[in-house]
């Protein structure tokens, strides 16, 4: 490929609105253009790496027996009024009208369209277990799409779902993607970590996993022991309970109204009275699916959403904001306390044991201070309503301290169970004739995703480092001069050989001077660059590896067999 | 793949909603499965078939070398906007909002994004010519889907786009396409023509052709010659004019009303009058960009709409509904005529010379008789507004008639001009510095639609006879027993041998009879079948050719040979 001729536009200063490194790199160096909020156009060297990601990902799902599909994007909404998510997905599904007003909404992920067509197709023991996959835009409104392709509105995803007769066939398709996953990450270079998670909206019983790419930058947080080898995300991880969970009676303290006019924040409280965070309680309200809730955490703590969602087994949560807290509760933000809250209080386990605290008094600049738990507040649900914080005990060994790190999701993995083949009705005939229920697993990559994963763990300060697995191509040959023949030449005869033995080869045909072509060519990041300049009529080249950096001066003879090197 | 694990279930019977043989035979097959109205999953034999049309198209796109590149489903309608067609499209673009209220269309095609993009990337005559390309998912609301993946509202489309700085570029880069094209579908296997056709809605000016299977079903009609290579759809056909367009005036008749109850169509005119189709004239009411407009053609003739709209220059035409006839013109459906008809009357050659004809006289029950053109209506805007017939004259050569054959639309090139970069403004510098306009092409490829012209021009009675090129499996290896050891392992021994070799294999591994087997080894069409029977200890094997039907006793050492014949 002649780069002249090649829609590549690479650009010195990345758009403001790109954040992340993975994002400016990929606009600057012409892999992507955004079209909208979170919708992108792939340009052809975005393209070439993407495909290389489809590639392996396929590759390692057909190892794995997995069978590939392809479902469509509008998928008929009573699907999803049978699986009980259409009221729950919320704004983030994206829903449309046909022309005969029939309501469709686009696939932000496949359950519902997978089960209904196995129901269909499968009604034998015989048939089970399959596994299904495709490759296919996925559509989700979030509402900040951001940093890129990490959190796009159109996206393309690898799912994967199975289905099997019994728990154990289900823990063995498991196991096959878990190890699928592994096999795939590996091989497009990714540092990554398999990572305890919770289901979330999507899941069922069981089992989960989230494949994890460890960045410094990432949505996500992985929580680690530094002794024992537990690791989770801070949505799922615990610690080891902080001590007693008993109450602390001090018969002598007298809760007290005190004026703290503007001290709305825990910091301006902190100011205000001169104490510590930890003798204050937070009361934050969440809507948990449209009712409010109050939830108790230490002043130094963070709620914990899921772990609220679950208590109550709920499928959506949010935090309510000054609207809802005015209009369904009445009580002034800022100054909101369990004292004669009139809904279900949630108190964390680590504030049911502090003598005296601190709370808003539900008026506007009060709050109160020596508080008790169960004393002047129900202390009916108590729990682990919180982050752990770096530092906490880990809950698996006996003396680990939890660590953080940041990560990008790039893959999950859920043992579903009944949920949807239970709604759905997808059930099989066993050996003897009896009418049992599926039992599903689901396997999500995100395959867009993957391009931003890897440019954050793999750039230097010139530009993109791409793992020659996925690179949009493997040699780039740079002539210094594109009049001077005998270097054209050669040129030639070393595209010509490198194409014969499978390397994708982009020659810069530009008339640029040397400098801005390798700079271009430090910007895009393909592995191998050949320096084809005033040594070549002595038929030598200067070969660099883009990671590494170094250059060699070597025979343009052995250029093959070095290049051979690299892709083994 | 072993097809017991094979998500694949065949039926003896096709669902009642499938009328065209290869809707019937996919669906019989296990190749596809009806979502919604157009909506289709693709099952894992589907999904081969239709992956390996995507590799030749892709194979022979990056041959002409045009770029791959992935452009979003999601299309902020300010594009449409921009480009006019926002209001023209009507409601075969599937709208949309966001949860910010913005629009969106999901995009049928994708001329406004990628003059878009390239206005941005592009600026220099140097960058120039450039092809982009795409495999990429449209969505269209048809009125009617059907016919399966002949006429769906989601489906997968190859489309391209040239940009180029002069016309004779332009003409350059269609012919690339045009030539690569034919090496598409004759590598597909199909038999197909080009064919001169009309631009429709997305077109400019200049050349286009549709490439068309030819088929006994198919929603197009193509005109040819019987002597001279002319080559035309119905849309765009012409034929020889008819003799002279002089008015024959005959002072001698005058226009005279008669009582014709209930004669509405021209069938019943004819038995009540008694008189032959071709002394009436019809009066056929279109809303042309929403403006009533009557056109004129002999009873025997039928209205050509694409040159209607041509005539005006008009961006979309719908024949009038009975409720709108009623309401703008006031007139009685079945008894229209062009008499005091106070809209534009296009009246067609043939009518022009029709000395006294039988019109509708926009009164209930009454028609006129004896009425002159030009006398009794004006012939202000006479032209070419029907359909050719069967034996017409043809337009291009002396002696030919004309002849009607069906196709199915598989493949477009449009020269389109600078009708997208003129709206968007991409222009370019040329040499010299001065702002020109790009001049765009743009191809497009039906990919899920060849799977049913394929299946149309290539089955038998037993089911589908897949090309080798494309085909879900190359062999199938069916054991008459699989309990039986010494087949089995003959057949293992066969399975490693082609897979080896490159070939793909299906083991039907199914407890089944042999009857059940071949039958649907018949059905999914898989070009080689070998079976392996009584004679496996002998070494010896059936191989049957699916096309051909013929079975020959050879030697299991021979399968290897006989099979690589067969792909080269």
């Amino acid at each position: 490929m002649r780069q002249s001729k090649l829609l590549l536009n690479t650009l010195r200063e990345a758009p403001s609105e790109a954040e992340v490194i993975s994002h400016q790199l990929m606009l600057r160096g012409g892999f992507i253009r955004q079209l909208a909020a979170g919708v992108y156009n792939y340009l052809p060297l975005g393209r070439r790496v993407l495909r290389k990601v489809e590639q392996i990902i396929r590759e390692e799902m057909d190892r794995t027996s997995a069978q590939e599909i392809l479902m469509p994007a509008m998928q008929p909404t009573e699907l999803w009024k049978e699986s009980g998510r259409y009221s729950i997905y919320g704004p983030e599904l994206i829903r449309l009208h046909d022309r005969h007003d029939r309501e469709f909404a686009l696939g932000p992920t496949h359950e519902e369209v997978v089960t209904a067509l196995v129901r269909n197709e499968v009604s034998s023991y015989r048939k089970l277990p399959v596994t299904l996959y495709q490759i296919q835009t996925k559509f989700r409104d979030e509402r900040r799409p951001r940093s890129g392709l990490l959190r796009g509105r159109e996206f393309l995803m690898k799912d994967a779902y199975s289905f099997d007769t019994d728990w154990s066939g289900l823990d063995e398709s498991y196991r096959k993607m878990y190890e699928a996953y592994h096999q795939i990450f590996n091989r497009i270079g990714l540092n990554f970590r398999a990572v305890e998670a919770d289901a979330g909206a999507i899941g069922g019983e069981g089992e989960t996993h989230e494949f994890m790419a460890l960045t410094e930058i990432g949505e996500d947080t992985i929580v680690t022991c530094n002794c024992c080898d537990y690791i989770a995300n801070l949505e799922k991880a615990e610690s080891r309970a902080p001590g007693s969970s008993d109450l602390i009676v001090r018969a002598d303290t007298v809760k007290e109204k005190v004026y703290t006019p503007n001290a709305r924040t825990i910091e301006q409280l902190v100011g205000f009275l001169h104490v510590e965070k930890q003798s204050i309680v937070k009361t934050m309200i969440y809507l948990v699916d449209g009712n409010p809730v109050a939830v108790l955490v230490r002043g130094d703590h963070e709620v914990n959403e899921v772990k609220v969602k679950n208590y109550f087994g709920a499928e959506n949560i949010e935090i309510a904001d000054d609207h809802a807290i005015s209009s369904k509760l009445g009580v002034p933000v800022g100054f909101i306390g369990p004292v004669g809250l009139q809904i279900p209080l949630l108190v964390d386990v680590n504030v049911v044991n502090m003598p005296a605290i601190i709370v808003g008094a539900n008026e506007q600049d009060f709050h109160y201070v020596n508080v008790q738990p169960d004393k002047d507040f129900t202390t009916e649900h108590v729990g682990d309503f919180r982050n752990v914080s770096q530092g906490d005990s880990c809950p698996r060994c006996e003396r680990g301290e939890l660590q953080f790190y940041r990560g990008i999701e790039i893959g999950h993995v859920f043992k579903l169970g009944t949920k949807y083949s239970e709604k759905l009705g997808a059930t099989y005939l066993d050996s003897s004739g009896k009418e049992l229920t599926m039992i599903m697993g689901c396997y999500g990559i995100g395959v867009s995703r993957i391009l931003s994963a890897v440019v954050e763990q793999s750039h230097d300060e010139q530009g993109i480092v791409w793992p020659i697995s996925i690179a949009p191509f493997h040699v780039h040959l740079v002539p210094i001069s594109v009049r001077d023949e005998v270097q054209m030449n050669l040129v030639d005869q070393l595209y010509q050989q490198l194409s014969k033995h499978g390397f994708e080869v982009l020659i810069d045909d530009r008339e640029e001077r040397p400098g801005v072509k390798f700079k271009d060519s430090d910007l895009i990041g393909i592995p191998i660059r050949i320096v084809i300049g005033k040594d070549a009529p002595q038929g030598l080249v200067e070969f660099v590896e883009r990671r590494a950096g170094q250059k060699t001066t070597v025979e343009a003879d052995q250029v093959l067999q070095l290049c051979l090197e690299r892709v083994n």
